[in-house]
Order: structure tokens, then C-alpha cells, then sequence
């Protein structure tokens, strides 16, 4: 398998993908693009001529776009273990996918994913703090149903993949978070292959210049 | 099982998941909101705090978005049927499925979904061209890939119920297409389901002025 992506330390959609190949110990290997440097955006149209990454090679599929990516690496290569098993945090779980994937656009505009930076004092709107008080509501709703002290449907999932990056910008740009929802954060980032993502951000030298807010 | 939805003339997202039920004959009770009434917002939050319909209630669980609920839906009631079977189509599916949840916004706000009108000569903007073309293409790429001469991916599946709305908009806003293509959007407007949401929108008479482009 061969996944393709952008920046590690800007692209927040490829890293969705990359955690869950890397956390369930699955082999692939990566084709990194740099994004906005010249012939980039030619470079991906020849994989996906929607343009975007992330986009996976596997067994002649050419497969675009996060979720869709997550989906098939579930079904095809985990057996369906990518949600979690019972229906209900399943459901549960994709709806939260489902309204990531679409939504939070205010976040997405003022906290771009930048791993490799901090901002403190930050200031949040108020549209802003809607998107993430609506996240934390999210957060606290799956560990509380799936009553985890793990991950947010227990064991590491498909949404813990998904929700990587609005950890990286909630720390990064120092919001305060509930006790609860910090360790969650906290768990995620001590994963291995967070750390692993995080030093590949850390020695690209790349800087793209709207997402330095 | 209940499905929440909104105006049937102009709930675009409603729709996706209403079609995929009904079309697969299964058996559900429509909850319908009038968008934008007095109250109408507080209600949905009632079923879902993030505010959209459609919300699928079924065996005591709340689940919101429609990509999530038709993944529900194939899995729990489909026994994954939802989907094309052979894994290159249900991949592209995916992917066609996940695209057009995240993307196509100028023609989202452009052409929004109003079952009833019919809008001639319509002005189309280069971002809107843009948008249809890419469309056209994934289309294209489905029926071919498929070689079907039903839907995109040979019998009717949850990309169908995805589309539909773009059927809904590219016919009713008098968009020329490719002859092969125009034929998609005729089976789809035939079916019977289709024909009822029809049906069902013209006999609405609420007006949310910033849909009537």
C-alpha cells in the first residue's frame, strides 16, 4: 500500500489516514507532497484529479478522501475493527466522523493544524468557541457512553484517527480543556506514532505561509 | 425506525437518506421539521444538538448525518448491501460518496436543491462549471468503471441516494449534459421513490426566500 500525502506538519486530512495505517501496524509506505510548492498540485491530480490528499494506492484502488480511505483500510485490511464493535458506539462514532467531515469550519479557519507550533493566549471567537464547545460536547459523549479511560470509543479507533488533528490544535493553540478531555488529548499525543508524526513535522522545513496564523 | 428530516423540497441532505430507505423498501416513519418555522430549530436539537437533520432513530439510538446513517443503514439493515459488493466499486463509491459530502459548495450555494422549480437558463459561473464538471466526471468514471446502464455503480446503491439531490438540482436548473449522463439523471428522476419526494415537495407550500436563487 502506498498512501499519499501532504505536509505532516500542515495537512491535517492526510493525517487522519497515516494514524490509522500506522496504529493498527499496517504496511504501507508514504509519498509525501510537499503542498504549494511548484508542480504539487500536478503531482496529486495524477493521483486524485479532485486534487486533494489524502489518496491510497492498494491492490490497483486508487481511493481518495479521509473517510472513504478510513472505511475501505476498516473493511478491506481490519476485518471491520476500524469502528468500534458494539452498534451503538459504531453509530455513534461515525456520526462524529460524519460531523467532522463537514463541519467546524470556524475551527478549521482560525486554528489551522500546525504541529510544530504553539500559540498561547489565542484569541477565540465566539463562532469559534461554538465549533469547540461542540467538539468537547462530542468528546465527553463518547468516552462517557463507551465509559472509556482510554480512547474515545475505547479502544483506538477510526474517530480517534479522525479527531487527531483538533488535538494537535487545541494544545497547540493552548485552549483549556475539562480534566477529562485533556487526558484524552494527552493519551493521544503520547502515542507512538503521534510522537512519530510530530518529529517528521518537526524536521520539514517547508512554512506555508496562511496556515501561521 | 423514524427519520427526521426537513422540507422535502429543499432539504438536500434529507433526501439522501429518505431515498436510500424507501428505495430499499424498508420501514420507516418520516418526522418532518419545516426548516427555518418558529421553533423548528429548537426541535431538531431535540434529536440532534449539532442542529441538522437528517437524524436517523432506531432501536433506542440517535444517529445524525446523512453518511453516517446510510453507513448504518447498509451495515445494521443492508447487511452491507448499501454499498456495490466487488471492492474497486465499493471503494470508488466511497470515495465519490465522501467527495461530494465535504466538497461542490459553489454549486451547493449556486443551485440550491428545489425539487418544484425549474429554472431556465440559468447563468453558470466558472467555480459552478467547475463543480459540474467534476461531477460529470465522476459520473462518467462510475458508469464506466461499473459498466452499467442502470446506476453508478450498476444497481442502485448509497452513491444514488447521494447524487440525487445533484440529479435534482443539474435537471431543474436546465444544465446540458452528455447524453449518457442526461439518461442517469432520467432513471433517477423515474424512480418511483424519486417520483414521490417529488410529490411530496410540491405539496409544500412554505418559501425559504435565500433557496429561490
Amino acid at each position: 500500500m502506498q498512501l499519499v500525502i501532504g505536509n505532516h506538519n500542515y495537512s491535517s486530512w492526510s493525517l487522519r489516514a497515516w494514524l490509522l495505517l500506522r496504529q493498527f501496524g499496517l504496511d504501507f509506505e508514504t509519498v509525501r507532497i510537499a503542498l504549494f510548492t511548484p508542480g504539487a498540485a500536478e503531482q496529486i491530480k495524477r493521483y486524485n484529479p479532485a486534487g486533494k490528499v489524502p489518496v491510497l494506492l492498494d491492490n490497483g484502488l486508487i481511493i481518495w478522501d479521509s473517510l472513504s480511505i478510513c472505511e475501505y483500510i476498516s473493511e478491506q485490511h481490519l476485518d471491520g475493527k476500524g469502528w468500534p464493535a458494539d452498534p451503538a458506539l459504531r453509530a455513534h462514532a461515525r456520526s462524529s466522523c460524519a460531523e467532522m467531515h463537514t463541519g467546524f469550519m470556524a475551527l478549521r479557519h482560525a486554528m489551522p493544524m500546525n504541529c510544530r507550533r504553539t500559540v498561547e493566549n489565542v484569541v477565540i471567537s465566539a463562532e469559534v468557541q461554538q465549533d469547540i464547545d461542540r467538539i468537547l460536547q462530542l468528546w465527553s459523549g463518547a468516552l462517557n457512553l463507551s465509559a472509556s479511560e482510554q480512547f474515545l470509543y475505547g479502544e483506538f479507533s477510526i474517530a480517534d484517527a479522525f479527531y487527531a488533528p483538533v488535538v494537535y490544535r487545541l494544545t497547540g493553540y493552548g485552549v483549556s480543556l475539562p480534566e477529562q478531555l485533556q487526558a484524552y488529548c494527552d493519551r493521544v499525543l503520547a502515542l507512538p506514532a503521534c510522537q512519530e508524526w510530530l518529529k517528521l513535522a518537526q524536521q520539514e522545513n517547508e512554512v506555508i505561509e496562511e496556515e501561521e496564523v
